[in-house]
């Protein structure tokens, strides 16, 4: 692992962050592959290897399509979120892709002015470095939590 | 942007948070340029172009000004702070300025030993890379909320 | 202080905090040389010089056997961790020991499914590149309260 390669990485999840609370979603998906997975999961489904998920996104379309709904249908729960990410672990590349494991605890604001913590958790991430820009293959979002205070309609 | 400015950059906003919960807010002053300005605006604000602010100083003089009152005058709401700040996102510099945005969060513990979250944002920074030592032109504070919990006593 | 050194240690911070997070005790431990020293103690106590801790452990002995405690004695309390740290700030080394600072939050979540915040602070670390592994010569937690919430029962 290269410290440019690992810079590069650490400016993919600072974008990823930032553009979902900046509710730029075009270019949150822009930062996965076609064939990209997303998968929101509880930390006690991976840890017994149950298989039920939270949300999930087999490829990219399905991850379109929910922001589709995001945008165009959800008008209840109006927030807005802030991400706030701990530093990366990383494996070494295999095949171009490299593994990368990321803590995050999200915020959510609403409308009464209120921050409160959402959630905490972990990126499981699978990062393909094959092309000129850095794309995720797959990112399975670890909820410390399979108990969600409120709806969850936005991705994390 | 090379690795080298990306990781004073990085350096600076880790000296703007732990001066700032150390209490050390002559050096913390010390990070700013005369011209600096210094504001804390609520992100609805930001988002519909309205003028208002939390609190703003148009220069280094109101700054110091700001700091003064706070270790000379304020003995209410006695609390300690703490700042934890993401990773930046970089523009290129334009002459010889950074601009970078950085999402935060800070807590306050108050004299019962409770340590409760204040509130979630971003700082929108313009950082000058002119001289040997990096010092912040502008930083906006976008708060999250409109809504302050508590008195905003201290710069954020 | 080379890049490559600063890209060192934020990795074993980055380690530091997954392996207890993910529960990988004996891993966590190895972080640690066997002089070192581990040490909670309240932001009060630093301030204003007064030697009580809220967990002292002179050595690593002491250390692996506040682990093997927690691993199989402790029953109660069940919960899960998760620590977001903030960029750390490093001093030069000094005979091969850098003098870090790193601020922290730590989050529970309980069998219930709730996540709350734990406590926020900073770890006052000294850390040993005279090998090729670096390793915590001493890591005092300060605490940013002296009123623990609920046991402190792990290491943070």
């Amino acid at each position: 692992m290269t410290a440019s390669l690992r810079d590069r990485i650490s400016g993919l999840f600072a974008d990823y962050a930032w553009f979902l609370d900046a509710e730029r979603y075009e270019d949150w998906l822009a930062l996965f592959s076609e064939s990209s997975m997303y998968r929101i999961v509880p930390r006690e489904n991976v840890q017994y290897g149950l298989p039920g998920s939270l949300m999930l996104c087999k490829n990219k379309d399905m991850l379109r399509d929910r922001i589709t709904t995001l945008l165009e249908v959800n008008e209840y729960n109006i927030h807005t979120t802030r991400h706030l990410l701990g530093a990366s672990r990383f494996d070494d590349p295999v095949d171009d892709v490299v593994a990368v494991e990321t803590p995050f605890a999200v915020y959510q604001t609403d409308q009464e002015g209120v921050s409160r913590l959402f959630g905490v958790g972990e990126y499981q991430s699978r990062i393909s470095c094959a092309g000129s820009k850095l794309l995720f293959e797959a990112n399975v979002v670890q909820l410390d939590t399979f108990s969600v205070p409120t709806l969850l309609a936005d991705p994390l």
